[in-house]
């Protein structure tokens, strides 16, 4: 069987790679703290991210970046949004034009302001650039891990996009085909900062209703944001939109929605991010998708209400009810 | 103050009128039971269905139908889609020009397979049809009566529907505004029958994936069904159509969501309802819109999984597996 290596041993890479292990594949899990991949070595199962779950025999783990891509035919990046960049440039002289290279992470690189496929394609070859692909839809690790049914896109070129929808695809793990790249990454970005936003509500005691109205709001701003960047509108109604918002605001497993509660009870960003073992990409990428609403003058204002509370120290409660007291006007405006 | 009636004095109704009686209106809550309408006067208080709220005075409650639109503005009506018909017979011959009629019951009667809006419209004068305006949205009647911040729709002709905006609007309950009757109608009675389904993948114990999935799929159904019966498809983006599918389908509260997790643990549909104080509309409606579906030739696979369920008999388990591994192609197709 082919090889395939995972960047990354977090919950989301450990589970997909499981996924590909006990389809035959042979998988080794790159985790970049030598002490942490001689653990799951030695577990064979990742106790911290994803207990429970035994690794298959062939999903080997490893810390050393020598010869790591060699004879690969899938890479497989599972790091957080702001440190791929310095992972791919390690790797890239590995990178060859056979290989088929997918992302995982959700989010935008705030020192540059670009999408993770772009972020990619500034570390590799030009001739690479056709072999991104992103895989992203509404997965929670822990449920892929215990194999109940989930759905998820893969999006590139049609023809790589096709292989990375064969290789993953199991009964309770269907993988749709999407060749709008900018608009699965934007949506899956922007979903991480509003899902911050339901977790607000959840810390101030509010209920679905207004839950509800912040989801809707949300697709509405995630549409007006993807369109001026380029994303197709139709993407954002899909699975890697509307579908990625829903599980994620309503979910006690999302990090970013736990972020935002604990700030809706009066935390303090800092004291939160400091108590946390993962990485909540929201608080990053909120900060991006400012930058860039402002720049390129979009109306955003549940993500402004949220960077506000995060950057800029604003009263939660109060810029909520800002947020649910403006001027009265019709619904579509 | 102007005059209110509430036709039924269900959780929903309650909650409305309760906001009609804080804001200074003079409400009467029409019950069809003289003992439970003797109870809910002399408890001041719905124990069975809003237990703990307590009615302001100037909300009163009657079983009596002699006078009861007697120099009244507002009528509201809130009984089950299947009864309106009914309950509009029997006093439309009280209703005059001056009166707005606000229907806030969400589903599609399943006798004539017609929205409410038009069975509102078949038993009253043609020059009264201008006056129909519907209220609809994420909205659960236990947390406006909480107060809690919570957003909806009234749709109508435009003069009628700002009308009722105002007549509702408070701090936290936002009153939008929509021309498109059509698609809130069938947003909120299309999201009653996925609520079901929803329920089921509860029950069978899937988790945020497959409902995120089952959401997702379940909005095209709803915009390709809206679409052909003449609705404005971007209605069903917003909070009568995402907005109330989301809340429904996350919710403890939700009837619809209930009778499909019992359906998902194996029970009976009979034994459920049976079981049940309150009306769960989706199963009337999925009767309702699945003859439609039939008669216009759309594809609603989803709608027909739960129908199959429920009216059918068909095995649960093997009709949701039928569904999630239906042949891979594109995401949109």
């Amino acid at each position: 069987m082919e090889k395939v290596v995972v960047i990354g041993a977090g919950s989301w890479g450990t589970a997909l790679g499981m996924i590909l292990a006990k389809k035959g594949y042979d998988v080794t899990m790159w985790e970049y703290s030598k002490e942490i991949a001689e653990k799951l070595s030695l577990d064979r199962e990742n106790k911290r991210l994803l207990p429970g779950v035994k690794f298959p025999e062939n999903l080997k783990v490893t810390s050393e970046l020598d010869g790591l891509l060699k004879n690969v035919k899938y890479v497989i990046f599972s790091v957080p949004s702001q440190v791929l960049r310095g992972v791919m440039t390690k790797i890239s002289s590995q990178i060859d034009e056979e290989m088929i290279l997918i992302n995982t992470a959700k989010g935008i690189e705030v020192l540059s302001g670009e999408t993770l496929s772009h972020v990619m394609k500034d570390e590799i070859k030009g001739k690479y650039h056709k072999n991104i692909v992103i895989l992203s839809g509404p997965t929670h690790a822990e449920e892929v891990a215990q194999e109940l049914p989930t759905t998820i896109v893969a999006a590139g070129e049609l023809e790589n996009a096709k292989k990375v929808q064969e290789l993953f695809n199991t009964e309770n793990f269907r993988v749709y085909v999407s060749e709008d790249i900018a608009g699965v990454e934007l949506g899956g970005a922007v979903k991480n900062c509003l899902a911050i936003g339901a977790g607000i509500a959840d810390g101030l005691g509010y209920g679905d209703n207004a839950k509800a109205a912040l989801i809707t709001r949300g697709i509405a701003e995630m549409i007006r944001f993807g369109k001026v960047m380029g994303a197709d509108e139709r993407t954002f109604s899909g699975l890697t939109g509307i579908g990625d918002l829903v599980v994620t605001c309503a979910s006690q497993h999302s990090r970013n929605r736990y972020v935002g509660e604990r700030l809706g009870k009066g935390e303090n960003i800092d004291d939160i991010l400091k108590s946390m073992v993962m990485v909540a990409e929201g608080v990053p990428t909120v900060k991006a998708v400012y930058a860039k609403k402002l720049e390129l003058g979009i109306s955003m204002p549940i993500v402004e209400a949220i960077y506000a509370i995060i950057y800029e120290g604003a009263n939660t409660k109060e810029k909520v009810k800002e947020l649910m007291t403006r001027e009265l006007k019709e619904e579509f405006y």
